[in-house]
């Protein structure tokens, strides 16, 4: 179908969104790329917001119907280019689809849409004494539909686990614009496949989330310690985490910056924060006992090297670490990994981190959600294509040491435009068989968040 | 493909299994049934024992390339005639796979070939200061890739979830024989789709498990505490249920039997359990302050009409409550339902059962995973045709009952045989549409497990 039959079959779009549907390319510009540094190619058709579980039927309908390649849009947050729109696409924007439908305590359920920010929505749960636990580092921006999209991960990993664990149910609408429900309220449920479980992280590329009925959990009693422990080297610092995770007081988040991280959020947000000579870890602590793990975390610390410990009520080192993604940002820093490894595997990754950085003769920073060893390190280039391709060998190297670690490519980023070539490092030929197969099955005209994430 | 001609193709599969392959159908008739009241139809054809992946690949390959259907057998616990052998089929056992490869305790990860016994592995875990969270009932005679296959619950679930919550990865051998890895040894992974839990609760319809990497915990300090409290009333138990699910100290197990089931144990296995006038609780709680917890709940009991209650270090009513099958099975009734409801909904699903009982006439005993809203109601019947089309008429109100509250057709023990009509009450079109096209897609032969789970 060429553009010009592509332009007029709009009008049957028109019909259902009015001056919902937008054709302005400066208006069409902010909904058409994500965080990443994923460039947009080509120019998108049009731009829909959708408000309703029936308008992204009509909007997938009609892409069906036209084979218009669809790219779906929450807050744009994402790292990998998922969002990024395609030439002569639409856009599907579901963030005027931001309503919390209901949160039924007795159950510990909410019913949200998609387009709701992650932390407002742990903001109403949290009046009624309950709190949703999954935590990206930008909840404040990121929306849940996006977050499920991409099995999001963030800070409180270690302790309640991914996306995917906090979600019940799901409304999805699939690529010919029919409606499916999948998952259930009950924590058990073996009625057909887990089909709530393959929409979860798989990019758009199999459905769009309409809403979701996701798990709460009760606010622990008492108030959480954050706690700090700076040591001269990034391996000792991965050993205590190695420690920490495998002892008997567990934290509801443990997090690690190292030398140069801590720099680069500080110079961006002057907080006071004390450079390390090699990594600082910061973590929090929940439950009546918060201050007494806390001193246990910080006494494993002391125990594996940590030149200085500490022990607070206040969470601004927390709020520091969550600033790490925007500090690098506004120092063009782009090119980053967000492998995953093994937590008793901490220290050699750092290892080998360093002697990669060394190699190559370009600086490293990292963050990492130690305690559940997912890294996000960045790579100091030029921003020159021999820069850019300088510093992706870097990220190259270390992702194949995660995976040679029995790590993963990525832990939660997910693939999105970026990472595809870097898919047959960790799957094998007959997994990204059945994944193309899957995909063949549900979305045969390819229209759906096309050539993404598989 | 006639009969003949699929008895001289087996020489291919001689080959390969030498006297592992067996052909006398009073050896084969043990592996060709499971624990439901599903009946065989014909004889299949021949019964392998495989014991590596390779064996596991060859045999789908030779099914695939003749189009055999082919039976999965783990120890055959199973409830819903998901295992039970196809006329002209090949059965294919994994009970020789019963290896534990590996414990790595500092990351908390344990191998396992899919024939190993649950109870087996979580006590080689506890060698090491870590237990396996899955706990179905049957646990000391079901297999962990019986477990995964059908996503199995049990009664740690309202602490620790099902069994899809503790494994990492999956080695899979699909229809045709080719191998496939899914999952991560790292909390978080987004690489391409979740096919492992795609084919965690598949039911051997998409694959055979071959190997799994399964999530620990650490064994909570200090000493489990049991608690029971009696009730007048089914319907007090269930708000008591939701009173302490809802509460701050939260127990490990949190199980109901209701009168009927605890004279029908009782009389099976005398361990001198007072049977209640309308339901029994029985728990336990862990932890250093495992005591004060019990204490907590059977607080919470009393505040809810409970007549009778205590705390022991003893599990003996835990055991007891793990033979409910056993003993259902001993006097011959088979026609039960899994069902699931959420938490809140307890005392109006247990005041319908018995509204339902009294309109057919017929008693029903009820056990329950009541922490997780899982419910497991028998009815009695006399073993005739008219009476198994009544008691069948009682468990199709019972389950649609749990559906109008927002529950779930099966729970835990998944559709197998027996239960694929009640499929659409729960499910809509588009989501049996987008299973059977995944089927189609993995197993475009349809030799695995056919005609069964979805």
């Amino acid at each position: 179908m060429d553009q010009g039959a592509r332009v007029e079959s709009l009008q049957q779009l028109q019909q259902v969104f009015g001056d919902r549907l937008v054709r302005d390319p400066d208006l069409i510009a902010p909904y058409a790329i994500d965080t990443s540094r994923a460039v947009l190619r080509g120019a998108p058709l049009a731009l829909v917001f959708a408000e309703s579980t029936a308008d992204v039927s009509a909007a997938l309908a009609w892409a069906h119907e036209h084979r218009v390649p669809v790219s779906v849009r929450g807050a744009g947050t994402g790292l990998t280019g998922g969002a990024m729109a395609y030439d002569g696409g639409l856009v599907l924007s579901l963030e005027r689809m931001n309503r919390i439908v209901g949160i039924d305590a007795e159950n510990r359920l909410a019913v949200v849409q998609p387009g709701v920010i992650t932390a407002e929505l742990d903001t109403a749960c949290r009046e009624r004494g309950l709190f949703f636990p999954p935590d990206p580092a930008s909840a404040r921006m990121c929306t849940v539909g996006g977050n499920i999209a991409t099995n999001a991960g963030g800070l409180r990993c270690v302790a309640h686990g991914v996306t995917t664990d906090s979600v019940a149910a799901l409304e999805v609408v699939l690529a010919d614009g029919r409606v499916l429900r999948a998952g259930a309220l009950t924590r058990k449920n073996v009625v057909g496949y887990d089909l709530k479980s393959l929409f979860i992280g798989s990019e758009g590329t199999l459905g769009v989330i309409t809403e979701a009925t996701v798990r709460l959990k009760p606010v622990p009693p008492g108030t959480p310690r954050t706690f700090r422990a700076s040591f001269d080297t990034l391996e000792d610092a991965g050993r205590a985490v190695t420690a920490i995770v495998g002892g008997t007081a567990q934290p509801e988040v443990l997090e690690l910056m190292d030398a140069l991280s801590v720099e680069i959020i500080e110079s961006f947000y002057p907080s006071g924060l004390t450079v390390p000579r090699g990594a600082m870890l910061v973590g929090q602590t929940a439950g009546l006992d918060a201050a007494e793990k806390a001193e246990g975390i910080t006494a494993v610390c002391a125990a594996h090297g940590a030149t200085d410990t500490g022990v607070s009520e206040s969470d601004a080192l927390l709020e520091a670490r969550r600033l790490s993604n925007p500090a690098l940002n506004a120092r063009g820093l782009k090119i980053s990994c967000d492998v995953g490894v093994p937590v008793a595997a901490l220290a050699e990754v750092f290892r080998g981190i360093a002697e990669i950085s060394e190699r190559h003769g370009r600086r490293v920073s990292t963050v990492a959600h130690a305690g559940d060893g997912n890294l996000h390190s960045t790579v100091e280039a030029p921003d020159t294509p021999e820069g850019i391709a300088a510093a992706d060998r870097v990220i190259d190297d270390i992702t194949r040491l995660a995976i040679s670690l029995g790590g993963t490519i990525s832990g939660e980023h997910g693939i999105g435009s970026l990472k595809r070539h870097e898919l047959p490092w960790q799957l094998d030929e007959a997994a990204i068989d059945v994944q193309r197969a899957i995909k063949a099955a549900l979305d045969p005209r390819g229209i759906l968040t096309p050539d993404r994430a598989i």
